[in-house]
């Protein structure tokens, strides 16, 4: 995890480019994502903290990696840098193909990339919705809050999750199909910080629910 | 465009594999992005529209090809269904590479899917916020609006195009860098769908309107 450590050193190596993680802690789901994905493939980047109440992302020399003063960001020793969570994520996979997480073939890859879609659109949209306009810890940052826009936007999470439930009752393992992958890295994040938003799956959303404790055993959920 | 054509039956053996496109015309943002792929790629694709005025992609028909009920959909003769646009995008990339729209090598894969995300979160996110709160012609399947929520976000809108257009001021001719891609498209159709919903470049954007009048001279833009 730190720069010191023997298997950071490794995949320093491996990767053969010299790389450093700006990141934050749990509960922030996009870095969270990074971080499943790195435990996934098995591999370390070193990684320095931004800490995000400090407001240490919307500071200037922060602000020169991301203009839009987000975490988490990958840094490249060109100077490169990158920035949304998924793009980090398809650069790790690009040099890192195994196991892979996006997807083997044509098919496979395009399923990968709609459930993660669906996934952001129908599920994380409007759990934004809900974190910036009905949620007392966002209210400093944004005091002109729209709590009945975000109250329905809660209804639209809970819809959401039933018909996710209703696509997984197939019996399918993964989001996408038989591989896990990075489909099932977004999910995860999204409804565990839905949860943090105080919006838990449904009772009778039993695929859905069958489906987390499945992605949550994995060690990786921990990172 | 129709499967009669023989560019299209040309198109067809080459990807040897029979595929359909579930598709909507103008000024539905999503299947232009779709249209222009395409015509970068210069492939075609057997097309048959869904008329969204008619409500055809919500009749049951339909709803068993994408469940979400929304265009376009790509239909492989396995009886798979891609829906998302840059999902089906992302398989006719792996089945036709050249030219790369996503990026050729791992750093380019990433810019571009930086880029392609920057421009969704940041300028097609809340432009969807006004076209379902603020726009008289989305009032009858959305009844209870929120307008001055839309209106807030009229300005986050007019925002992001600033901020878009400090980002193009370093020269470069496309979103992502030195080769025209898939954040091209996805800008361009965002931009223009925004006109549609009367949020207009500001005048002062003169990077991103020089960028605007590049993407929209290839005649894929006609797609």
């Amino acid at each position: 995890m730190a720069r010191g450590t023997i298997a950071g050193q490794i995949a320093w190596s491996i990767m053969g480019t010299r790389m450093k993680l700006y990141d934050e802690h749990m509960p922030a789901p996009n870095p969270r994502k990074v971080r499943i994905f790195l435990a996934e493939k098995g591999i370390e980047v070193p990684r320095e903290r931004v800490a995000m109440m400090k407001r240490e992302h919307k500071a200037p020399e922060f602000l020169k990696k991301n203009s839009l003063g987000q975490v988490p960001v990958l840094e490249l020793d060109d100077g490169t840098h990158i920035s949304e969570s998924v793009a980090i994520c398809r650069y790790l996979e690009a040099l890192h193909p195994t196991p892979a997480l996006f997807g083997r073939d044509a098919r496979e890859m395009a399923m990968v990339e709609m459930w993660m879609r669906r996934a952001e659109f129908r599920l994380w949209a409007p759990m934004g919705q809900v974190w910036i306009n009905d949620d007392p810890r966002t209210a400093i940052v944004n005091p002109n809050q729209f709590p009945e826009y975000g109250a329905r936007n809660r209804k639209v999470v809970a819809h959401a999750m039933k018909w996710l439930d209703g696509e997984l009752a197939d019996g399918r393992p993964w989001l996408a199909g038989q591989s896990y992958s990075m489909a099932d890295i977004v999910l995860l994040c999204g409804i565990d910080f839905a949860k943090f938003v105080n919006m838990d799956m449904p009772e009778e959303a039993t695929h859905l629910r069958a489906w987390h404790a499945r992605v949550s055993a994995r060690p990786s959920a921990a990172a």
